[in-house]
């Protein structure tokens, strides 16, 4: 009918999770906006992909060499928190109740995928510890098989500088029932009990 | 964190049905892709935004001054459906089971939202069939009380051009149970029964 409209349509609908339908109501959704609308949100795109980098010391995105947590000396300096992605980290930090550093891996070890150990940013995380200062490197990856071997990894290359390494507890949910908890979940709560 | 990542996420979120974590979730996967992805995403939206055409004849979206299917002489030119928006062309046009022309309204009248008469292109299309050579008008549009206002306000405007002014069927959906229908659809459905 018009290839403007279907080339609008079918570069939207290569976004994750956006199908044809939802593209088409979104072509037409800006359609209706003013030109200066549709121009900010293309060039926001554009300038996020072309200048964004990543943090020198942990990894993240970040406008600067240095990320805005890693470069703010009111954080707690002697606490890594390790996570798989960047959107962990926006994760935590909503919480507001962590106030130590972190290191972005970038994903885990998954030899299915052609992840290697050399793929991960932990050479970067070695070299932080080593430096000196740190006295604790949280884990907080992801509990699949992949998540737990990228933590024994870390965890052995990080043996040598006498860290403490520590990750993240797992069990019930706060306010959630134990009869909705997953069995690996259920027995991982046993077993890390805790003294009252 | 990152302004760019925040201004890409805040424009993207202003989409319809797209959050915050699904605008994160974009942004994240824009950045996995090569500059002229995201390029040919940012480009398609503004040329669409920007070249985008409305059909002379029938106010369809179109790159041209007339649209294809205007334009097309295998078309049968003696009936146009009236649709509200342009997604209801292409709804019909995917059934492959209509052959005549269209006419896009825009809209259809509602005081509530500030939208009358005048607002609509019924002017082009009594227009259309006042030039001749069309022989019946098929509206189809939605069953709100909006709707039924202005298919009434279009026959009366087309009253006088003696063109035979039809509505689509309105009765229990191909393959549907009859449980299952709302009681508005049922009463139309027994009304307008027809001889086997």
């Amino acid at each position: 009918m018009s290839q403007l409209l279907d080339r609008a349509v079918d570069e939207l609908s290569k976004l994750p999770g956006i199908g044809e339908r939802t593209a088409l109501r979104l072509a037409l959704h800006l359609l209706r906006q003013p030109l200066e609308g549709v121009e900010a949100l293309s060039s926001s795109l554009i300038d996020f992909r072309r200048n964004i980098k990543r943090c020198r010391m942990c990894n993240n995105l970040s406008d600067t060499d240095l990320c805005p947590i890693c470069s703010d000396t009111t954080r707690d300096r002697s606490t890594i928190c390790v996570v798989e992605q960047v959107k962990d980290v926006l994760t935590i930090e909503h919480t507001r109740g962590y106030r130590g550093l972190y290191h972005v891996l970038g994903g885990v070890i998954s030899p299915m995928d052609g992840i290697g150990p050399s793929d991960l940013k932990v050479g970067l995380l070695v070299d932080n510890v080593r430096r000196g200062g740190v006295t604790e490197v949280i884990l907080a990856l992801s509990t699949s098989i992949e998540g737990e071997t990228t933590s024994y990894y870390i965890s052995r290359q990080l043996a040598e500088t006498g860290v403490k390494v520590t990750a993240i507890a797992r069990g019930i949910g706060f306010g959630d029932e134990i009869d909705y908890a997953d069995d690996v979940t259920l027995v991982h709560a046993l077993s890390n009990r805790r003294a009252l």
